[in-house]
């Protein structure tokens, strides 16, 4: 008899909880780059991989295969070291909006490609393209040469960076393979190594809010991305940071850019701007700019004199966005036609708010996608004005939906069941701090 | 958001090794049946079944709801029990040809649907076939009528028996999800109990030419096929028997013929009678028809007294065959060009034969099929005349290939790997029997 096919020989191995060896693995990878391998074969390949996982070696393979299935962007032209944050979503999460020109503006090199929402996370491209004009589709040629003229770029992912992970997302979305530490690494390895950067910080983010429920989960998750960079020969510091209720105030695309903007002015959120501080300080310290406590200070005095917020007026300007946005973002940005003040319904202090569930209410407001095809509404989302910790009194506005009538109830709903007020506040204390622990 | 899709919420659930309740198991295989669940799903399922196991009241409804994919044939018009026989599949295993008629003999009917030959094993169909003019694609209407006039009727599988398992059976091949207990069992009792027969008597076989080669997997299928049967409330007994060295002297579709009807003239190689006699007197027994000891003397007595044989003739002449077969095998069966002994290169005793490596060596020459689609070619096979515990000088044929000058090189090649002659023999004796443990 002839011998069997190579996938299904792959696949038994797996299964069987064997380690495959890197041929093995590229093979694999570059059958389901190239469609030789069709889905059913790639689906069982996956169960067979969340369920038996991936050893270290198989890791450092399965991801580097990933990364070559497609182009590797060449940045060798930029002379800065060229270092990309990468989070593994939340709600709220705009960090990346500020912290990328800060970090450009302290002199290292932030070429980012980023991602949309889905579900109840928001995406920074969605972000970004509430301001009126904004590309985020440039040419790779485009990329690369405002990275090495403003020292920063934000795109969307293209065709051709890391194809074996479009498709495989695609199919652990339909057959249950999505929560697997080993796909999880490799997917988001595999995009950020193609940018061809130096370095990467990951804000692993931990909570109720996010993916990984569990400091465990995200410990697990740390150690496989680095495992991966190290495979690469890249430096990666993971950043575990606490996303239990939703980051700063504004939740939706335009109210989130709209909070940038006051970070960038030195304002905003004290857990928005501690975050930019914190993941920028990593980033120049992967950058090579800057060590200990001075990486903090030289983020914090760039949010705090005008120079990123500066750059970050040149970068929408480069890519096309209405500059005037740093200026007026209330007369630049879409608003919405309505809100909707959710209040409280008695007195005391904000024990928990289920950032999922705002996640969720933003979503039906039409903030975010449930399907990738959809579209998201740039101006609706919501303001979340009382924080754990915060002593409420009955009738006070806890949130504020911002939205164009439609999905105002399930909002509301959500937002509701959110909240939890505990009548005495014994023992509730606003968290001090959003940074878990930083693994370099 | 909206809730996840059924299909994917019940693979999160058998991946996580939670149990399925009856309407998720329902409907998954109604969506395997139906083409609402695609490919992918259906096959990352299959994975997580594999690794995760079903338990016995899953098993029981999983089976039961393949049974109810297609149609159920109704053969209450028949008045005698219906009992038939499954093979999990060996080398040179012809039991069904003298068995069916023996059993019917004997006043139990025997509604048999087989399937063809894959790989090392043979099918049912294909030795039939080799009768010129016997044919297996008779429709459903003929096939009960022939089992109430005769007591007995072999056909093909139609499209309408278990449907879900044909589309599962070609994923697992791709998936390498074959080698699952509750899958295997599952697939072999969804064909069986669609047939609607009051009980079945399984031949599990064990051992190197067998798919179960341990005797502890083959007890495990025994138990997964009993539990799926006392679920659907019929009768199985299941027999081990062993599968190292080939049945009987003949592999091949005409030669296995010619050994059925040398069985059925109350000679043949013990073995092949042996499993002829105690697999019959376990449908006597399910049939009612017989206890004790008194099944196995009766199935001998049809053998012996020409009564099976009569019947066999009746058959082959319904099922449009040529009936002189029974009378002149030789010259009725499709003849092969060609013979080529392969004969012992040293004195000794024969220790052991690979039945697997007779199968594949058969193939070669044409006897079986690499895939679905391949034709076979009737005439030829493998002579297996020296077996375990045969004294054997150098110079002596141990096997006849019958050949039409195809395969020759790499099937002699194969046949010398799999005899093992030692040369003194101490401790070496022929198997007294087959029967490693009836389970009623």
């Amino acid at each position: 008899m002839s011998s069997p096919p190579l996938a299904q020989e792959i696949i038994r191995k797996k299964r069987d909880g064997e380690s495959l060896d890197p041929g093995e693995i590229r093979g694999f990878i570059a059958g389901i780059t190239d469609g030789s391998i069709p889905d059913y074969q790639a689906a069982a390949m996956l169960m067979a991989v969340f369920l038996r996982g991936l050893d270290d070696a198989e890791l450092g393979v399965w991801a580097d295969a990933m990364v070559h299935s497609g182009d590797v962007l060449d940045l060798s032209s930029i002379e800065a070291r060229k270092v990309d944050k990468h989070s593994t979503g939340g709600v709220g999460d705009k960090i990346s909006l500020p912290l990328a020109p800060a970090v450009a503006a302290c002199g290292v090199a932030v070429p980012m490609v980023s991602g949309r929402g889905l579900g109840h996370t928001g995406g920074t491209l969605d972000k970004l393209e509430s301001i009126p004009g904004f590309r985020v589709d440039l040419t790779v040629d485009r990329f690369v040469s405002q990275v090495r003229e403003l020292g920063v770029c934000l795109i969307g992912q293209t065709e051709r960076l890391a194809p074996a992970d479009r498709r495989l997302y695609a199919l652990r979305d339909v057959t249950s393979t999505v929560e697997s530490i080993p796909l999880i690494a490799s997917s988001i390895m595999s995009k950020k190594l193609a940018e061809g950067i130096d370095a990467l910080v990951l804000d692993c983010k931990v909570g109720r809010g996010a993916f990984m429920r569990t400091r465990e989960q995200a410990t697990e998750l740390a150690a496989a991305i680095r495992v991966i960079g190290e495979a690469a020969g890249k430096q990666v510091t993971v950043v575990l940071t606490a996303m239990d209720e939703p980051i700063g105030t504004a939740v939706g695309n335009a109210l989130e850019v709209a909070e940038t903007i006051e970070v960038l002015r030195g304002g905003g959120p004290a857990d928005t701007r501690e975050l930019t501080v914190a993941l920028g300080a990593e980033m120049l310290r992967l950058g090579g700019v800057a060590d200990g406590d001075d990486a903090a200070t030289r983020i914090e005095a760039v949010l705090d004199d005008g120079t990123a917020l500066e750059l970050f007026r040149k970068l929408i300007e480069a890519q096309g966005g209405d500059p005037r946005v740093v200026d007026d973002p209330a007369g630049v940005l879409p608003a919405a036609r309505a809100t909707t003040a959710i209040e409280a319904q008695a007195d005391g202090v904000v024990a928990s708010i289920d950032a999922r569930s705002i996640g969720v209410a933003a979503l039906h407001l039409g903030a975010g996608r449930r399907r990738k095809e959809d579209d998201v509404d740039p101006a609706v989302g919501i303001r979340v004005l009382a924080h754990v910790g915060d002593r409420v009194t009955r009738g006070q506005t806890l949130v504020e939906l911002v939205h164009n009538e439609t999905g105002v109830d399930a909002a509301t709903a959500l937002v509701r069941g959110s909240y939890r007020v505990d009548r005495d506040g014994a023992g509730i204390a606003a968290p001090t701090t959003r940074i878990l622990e930083v693994l370099r």
